[in-house]
């Protein structure tokens, strides 16, 4: 009942600290025969470490991930795929000076009160470290979706305040390559980059949003009651560090919409498929995809290690002082795009093979 | 792998239509020795029916739950707790002509293209009628939590565009009658009736926010890495018709933050507990409740039945129109504020459980 | 982790207690479209149901299954079929001398242990009541094997010393209409019968053996490491009321058999399908069903409750004696036949519903 | 619902292939603080490992066991615990003439038929190899037991026609070293090793029965109805490779007594605790443990990898010779005494860890 296993089919079971030997997991429920390439596997991690450019932390991890099982010849064979991506840039001296100090707004605190002990430094289990293994899981959840036909793709859609327009769909940039900033108007990445250096400067820290987008999703994924596709998403999204919010269709802003406007008329363009002329369900009614394009959008808040002075207490309750020197993104933001991804896929991979069950009716 | 279980050791087995029978559920986990009464469990049930007031729906439908296993003498025995809740107000002739086509933004659809067959006639188990089960369960769940001290209170944070100020916390009226609407403001309360009444004048419909707080929530409840706090609370939380959105702490406001502002400080009154200063961690840090109060916010969606004429699709995919003229809420946001509060005591329920699991270290 | 849940895709969640209002249970994964008949459901409860003849307990229990959810029209619906059992004979006071006492090899004095109370005069949960519930869900997963072609047959082996020959098999008489004994060999049956007639005017007790077989099982069921499907079949008899063993093809007895003469050699008649010629594996290879007839044979000892008088302690831990004086089965192992085809039944169905998960490699 | 996790509680999760880079798990659930050693674990290895006397396969595998998380200063720290063993010594080739044909009595065929491939070389997951998993794992669950004061041993019972007597118990001889043959006996350790290598000679293979026996197991442990303890022991044994039947108690023989003998009656010594005077029960009664020891045994079929030709079918159906050259055990039974050491203590500690969640009732 530990929390360490995700998905009901399609399982990953994850394991590792951050500044322990190696981080890994075990993927289970992959049916056989689901092409991959250990060269895509790795573009993918690549996407989420840090170190790619100027904008994140300049700490080289560098991931490579061992498969131990469950391939042969490019394929899945049906079989567990367990993999450890070894630890190896661990450098524990830059947190020595936190060690017996709760830092504001991460987990020190609560994981000594729940396990009794302080997180190893660096975060232990509660560095985003551990999402290296949501990721490389993830590619595989991808792969069997793509075998599927469906199109899953997230991007930053605000850094602070500067956000894309609010109805921005990236389904005509598909192809696009991503920039740093993994926000598809390059204008404001620009700007955003340049907001993040200047809070960098400050040792300061921000937060912004991501929106997923889902297309060619086939109708029917989702299983009413409690394991509607939005509340798996919810889950799935809430689970990753940093993040405070979820939204899909019309969301918040729905709230202040009347039925008449927010319901999505049915219509027919071939007299085979039925569509919606608009689109404020997200593509999910009654926690079943519908076919339309899937959305949501996600809250993420500054990351709370700043380079900063902060009062706090130490272990025996006592106030004391801790300035972070270590490596830090100022806006883990972009780099938490691919763990979007990631999530999204094991989510709907998850739910493509648990709709198989209704197959033969 | 059908969603109509909820919980990992506090479970919630739930089954029904809105116009079989019955509905029903088993909920299992719950420690022996923890005392309840039919009667408490009696008002609870009227919360969420409908036909309370002019506010909803007219349909009375009383909800006697029927219990029929694992207790004994007012107190649970550690047994799994079987129930059922007789639909005995049914009348599906009001819906009989809705059968063949799809209603707009329902379930229609996606339930005939999973099931193969549609929803019968009212919503089937997409109908909100399933929640009624819910809030018996969540009952039960409060009770525990009861005896464990923690208080958890919903309330109708806004309809429409009428809202509570963002920061209003119910801390200091815990102990106050709820009025129709829910809502703690009586003149916003009197204000949102008015518009609630005029739009459903119009046939139309209304959305709103839902917030809730917990208050002496122990420190230590949650599972990292995917079972965490929030990340199970958000998921019971979109599982519930029209939820479309949720956010705890500073939730989306909170990307627009700078870390420095963002982070909670930790201090101490007594020198025996840890309290943060700020709550913007919304209680919970790293997937791990901290002892401060835990608060969330959900949006939902103007409710999908209206009596507007609007054109659809029929079964056979040529175009219709439908208009509804059955009893329907008009905003069921009020009736929503018990099926918060019985998910979210499931799930603190569920992880107060768990956590025993972590002790004597 | 209370363990009232039973399988993995097919579900069924068990309520109930056999002195309450009624027990129940929801059989959850069931996919759409299974045809089923209550009048054949009606006949599976009658012949788990005591006072069915002279040799069981006179009590007339009758079990009509109320079947609240899931169906329509004949067929299942996909969605969780629901249904209770009303307890309408109960006749508490038979028990009601033996409340403070622990009755010798029943579950009294660990119930005391786990939950903290005694259980309820008759046994509670213990009883066998509970298994009525099996058998009404195990029909459903009948009709779902026999919707996919696979024969289920168990009958009775021995009872006491009274058994039939070791090799027997029923596949010949898998027609032959079972008599009260539910052993296929008429002269045995009526030695049996006078062995239980002798035993239970001494207000004795006997045990004996059950025997089931598979035929038509497609290969490719069970999920190798730990789900293999000969474990999935023990758990599921051993958690039978008094099922003390349980042996699979060629069971104890190939302990003491050569590899040479044990291993079952493949060949194949039409070239399209391999056999083997032997099957001292029992269907099943490596976990997994080969297509062969899966037979299993299990040891029930000699039911607790008897008429004569014991010495025991009561809940003070003081000495004291006790003598039944209630109904009971001087031999449950007849009766235990269809509870033993329900499990098995819904092992089966659990696993080939699990193995489409498989399928478009 | 690939079947590579065993446990509610205390969840093993298990990857890996015979002849792949690595076999691994993860252990999630462990309590923080329970002591361990690598030392010990190293030597619990060993027991399992083959080439460890002549009687077994002179493969010398070595399994030093990588252990990457969950784990500080000795001791656990409720963070799952992630381990790999490498694969050293694989020797594909002594396979590679088995390749395309149905070994008899392996999963060749089954693995075939479910996955689409053959099992790799070796055997694949079907191969004994991944029970190394299941015995590290086990390691860390007796230390649990361990600091709960259960004591558990199993032993070799019978090795083809030479058994221990029926009524043996190892209570008086727990801290007797174990000998090659795992058997207490020493005069029948000699016979059996005579007979083994008699066997090994002739190319055949030889069967067994193991008997476990767990004392101080505290009273309360099972879960009715469904986990009862028996069932949950005998789903982990029939889960081992070659494993073939289970008996508790009394088991088959118990079949054959009267009620009145087979009651096992109360006592007390100390007018403290309820003993009984026999314990056909086998310390288990409705499904939970009551104090008394536990006991069950397990039957081995004769290992299916012989050196004697066989005609069997190749992947095409055609009748083919197949003659094994590879390294075999000619008994695996004494090596798999360790591996029911590790499932028994797998599920003790899972139920140990479940029964918390009654306590302060």
């Amino acid at each position: 009942m530990a929390g360490n296993k995700f998905g009901k089919i399609l399982t990953l079971s994850s394991f590792g600290e951050s500044h322990g030997p190696a981080i890994g997991g075990m993927l289970d429920g992959m049916p056989p025969g689901i092409p991959f390439s250990e060269q895509e596997l790795r573009l993918e991690m690549e996407r989420r470490r840090p170190g790619q450019s100027e904008l994140s932390s300049p700490r080289d991890e560098k991931d490579p991930v061992r498969l131990l099982s469950g391939i042969k010849d490019g394929k899945t064979t049906g079989l567990p795929i367990g993999f450890i991506i070894e630890n190896q840039d661990a450098r524990p001296s830059d947190y020595q000076h936190l060690r017996t100090s709760f830092r504001p707004s991460h987990a020190d605190y609560t994981y000594l009160k729940k396990y009794g002990t302080l997180p190893t430094s660096g975060g232990g289990r509660a560095s985003a470290r551990e999402t290296a293994v949501r990721v490389a899981a993830g590619y595989f959840a991808k792969q069997l979706l793509r075998a599927n036909g469906v199109i899953l793709k997230a991007y930053v859609h605000s850094v602070g305040h500067l956000a894309l327009p609010e109805n921005f769909t990236i389904e005509t940039q598909l192809d696009q390559k991503e920039n740093d900033l993994r926000c598809p108007d390059s204008d404001l990445s620009e700007k955003m980059g340049q907001l993040i250096d200047s809070v960098r400067k400050k040792g300061d820290s921000l937060g912004g949003c991501i929106q997923c987008e889902i297309f060619n999703c086939p109708a029917g994924l989702g299983e009413p009651v409690f394991d509607k596709l939005q509340a798996d998403l919810a889950k799935a999204m809430l689970s990753i560090n940093a993040c405070k919010a979820f939204e899909y269709g019309s969301g918040f802003r729905g709230t202040q919409m009347r039925g008449s406007q927010h319901n999505d008329p049915f219509e027919t363009e071939d007299g085979q498929n039925a569509k919606t002329t608009t689109n404020f369900s997200g593509g999910i009614q009654g926690g079943i995809s519908n076919g339309m394009p899937i959305y949501f959008k996600l809250g993420f808040k500054p990351v709370s290690t700043i380079n900063i002075k902060q009062t706090t207490l130490n272990t025996s309750l006592e106030k004391t002082e801790i300035e972070g020197k270590g490596r830090h993104d100022p806006c883990v933001v972009p780099r938490a795009v691919p763990i979007v991804e990631a999530m999204a896929a094991l989510v709907l991979a998850d739910h493509l093979l648990r709709n198989k069950l209704y197959s033969d009716k």
